[in-house]
């Protein structure tokens, strides 16, 4: 096992009603600036319940976050804090929303620098307004981590930052939030914390048993539980299963002591970077391909993957990891997820340009062994065309 | 799935070396006493690393925590504290030498009340001096939660409590550090860290996968590591999945949205209190009977676990239970545990005693649904004899 460093403060209220602790949760005093996306808090019941539990409090609105969070948008919200002398931020959506709140943050107190430098070139951050979260859409996993994904609309950027100090104070997960969602959403969520497990798990084997088996802990409950809560959003059971599964994915449990991947991350925010594919349906794209391509350096962990997660016995090894990644794909298939960039009318120009793109960032390589090249990024695209 | 809260801002340091990091987790204003037991810590180079790390730092020692630690010897540190005035604690052994540090914590600020009241009436702890610890061996998951048992010796009481406010502010573990651990207190731990997960997942079902894979993987991991790390506790990557899998047997990661039972350790803690036998073997003895004699009421709970851990598939519902359980014992025995009252010279004098003080309790009755009485305390006794 390798040495680790675990911290994860994030104070977690999960299930149906928690919301009305969110009283005692914000002192009195602050000057809240509540931070949303597209106004589906006005339909799901989350602002009124939000108004009520926060009655007597001073709170500011803003909304409008897109679903790839833009540097542009969340500059406003920051002059906005500033103006208004805010103290404490609730964020109320989904990854993006929260992923923002977290960019906003940091970019409060980066006064005499462009903010954008956090992304660009991992700019330290000293100090972050506190903020807490309402969590809409299980999906990203940011409500418990340092993590946070912005784009940049004038150059077709999308880079990730982490922090410690931009991790929530507390985050309320109410499964009953997430009900009325739309399925192409839940579907999403299912794929991205799928994916998200994936990372942090099919690299090469470690001597972390433990960390493995709850890394297939996460994909044998999506596996379970994807198909019922895509079905019906509203089947309570199926979507805090979901929910939480979607936090565990990625609040460092399972990543302690392990090696890491986010190769197809990194390809698959290129993709919603030049042609806004969601998110999830990036990695859908990017996984079976990266798989099969990398399929000698991953060998070990794709046969375990294999038997443990699919069950598959029979055939050679080969066979067997061409068998599982089969399986991952009739997997995303079957919650209506595409796996081909022919589907989303992506041709090989793309290709080149996020290629090239890769070369001038002069990057060794992606992926846990820093394996995945330019070269290697053409042939997974080209794989999944 | 039940409705949880989640919080657990411990800092984990893990692995070889993290001793060395001692000087940038604790300021160096503070003045410092270093908690320990028997001395075990000048004999595994604990001691040493420790000093090297903390040159230049204002450090006090305390020494002689006994192994199930007392109200009496925590009092003796309490009173150290107030005349040095001690501004954080080191604890550095195993779990009774961090309880202990829970107590004398929480004890410091106890001002006017006895601070048994802690724990025989659960008076609240609204202050405890901040501490952290350096874990030697792996077992009761103290190292990251904030729960405590500690035993008065004037009364033969064994009793728990448990407060946000004792949970230490990092825990650093090498599993070197346990390298030089006598077999005996390695198997306590493997079991220990078992019984602990049993207690939080043999109860009933509560529509929580992801929560009983993951007790499940705990499970799995340390059937397959206890035998390695038993029979040569120096093996690294062993020790380290063991102190792993203790770790986060107790750190409220699988317990969230879940029922726990708890009646094999209230039961235990009784057979440790007139007896002195080892905590862990307690638990070895109460949990076979416990399991038989509620084989109705844990019927679902204990037939996944025959299938899942133990990959019994034929045979009656009956005989499936029955096999699980012996297995379990098989494995507690492959360790060098016993599983029976007369293998440690315990009489039905001490069953009567147990269960009479049970009933002087008035408790309604222990476990998940409080099923659990006295009179069913006497049948899981009776039946370990």
């Amino acid at each position: 096992m390798e040495n680790f460093e675990f911290y994860n403060p994030v104070k977690i209220l999960f299930g149906k009603g928690q919301i009305e602790k969110l009283n005692t949760l914000i002192s009195k005093d602050k000057k809240i600036l509540m931070i949303y996306g597209g106004g589906s808090i006005f339909k799901n019941g989350v602002y009124d319940s939000l108004l009520k539990a926060l009655k007597g409090f001073q709170l500011t609105e803003f909304g409008g976050i897109e679903a790839n969070p833009t540097h542009e948008t969340s500059m406003e919200a920051v002059k906005l804090i500033k103006e208004k002398n805010i103290d404490f931020i609730l964020a109320v959506g989904g990854g993006s929303v929260i992923d923002a709140t977290k960019y906003i943050a940091a970019s409060v107190y980066f006064d005499n620098k462009d903010p954008w430098q956090i992304l660009s070139e991992g700019a330290d951050i000293e100090k972050a307004l506190p903020f807490g979260t309402i969590l809409t859409l299980p999906a990203t996993g940011t409500e418990m981590n340092a993590n946070s994904v912005i784009s940049k609309k004038s150059t077709q950027e999308k880079l990730a930052f982490s922090s410690e100090k931009i991790m929530p104070v507390f985050s309320i997960l109410d499964p009953t939030t997430a009900g009325s969602l739309p399925k192409e959403q839940v579907a999403n969520g299912v794929v991205d914390a799928f994916v998200h497990v994936v990372e942090q798990y099919l690299t090469y084997l470690a001597s972390a048993p433990l960390q493995d088996r709850m890394a297939e802990s996460i994909l044998k409950t999506l596996i379970e539980i994807g198909p019922a809560v895509f079905r019906n959003p509203h089947d309570y059971d199926a979507m805090a299963n979901l929910m939480w599964c979607a936090t565990m994915a990625l609040n460092g449990v399972i990543s302690v002591g392990v090696p890491q991947d986010w190769a197809t991350h990194s390809i698959g925010h290129e993709l919603t970077a030049y042609h806004n594919i969601d998110h999830a349906r990036t990695l859908a794209i990017v996984l079976p391909g990266l798989l099969l391509v990398l399929r000698k350096e991953k060998r070990e962990k794709l046969l375990q993957y294999a038997d443990r997660i699919w069950d598959i016995k029979l055939g050679s090894e080969d066979e067997k990891i061409e068998k599982a990644v089969g399986k991952t794909i009739s997997f995303f298939e079957s919650l209506g997820i595409q796996t081909r960039l022919s589907n989303y009318g992506v041709l090989t120009g793309t290709i080149d340009l996020i290629v090239k793109r890769f070369r001038d960032r002069k990057w060794l390589g992606l992926g846990d062994r820093q394996l995945v090249t330019p070269e290697k990024v053409k042939e997974i695209l080209m794989h999944q065309l």
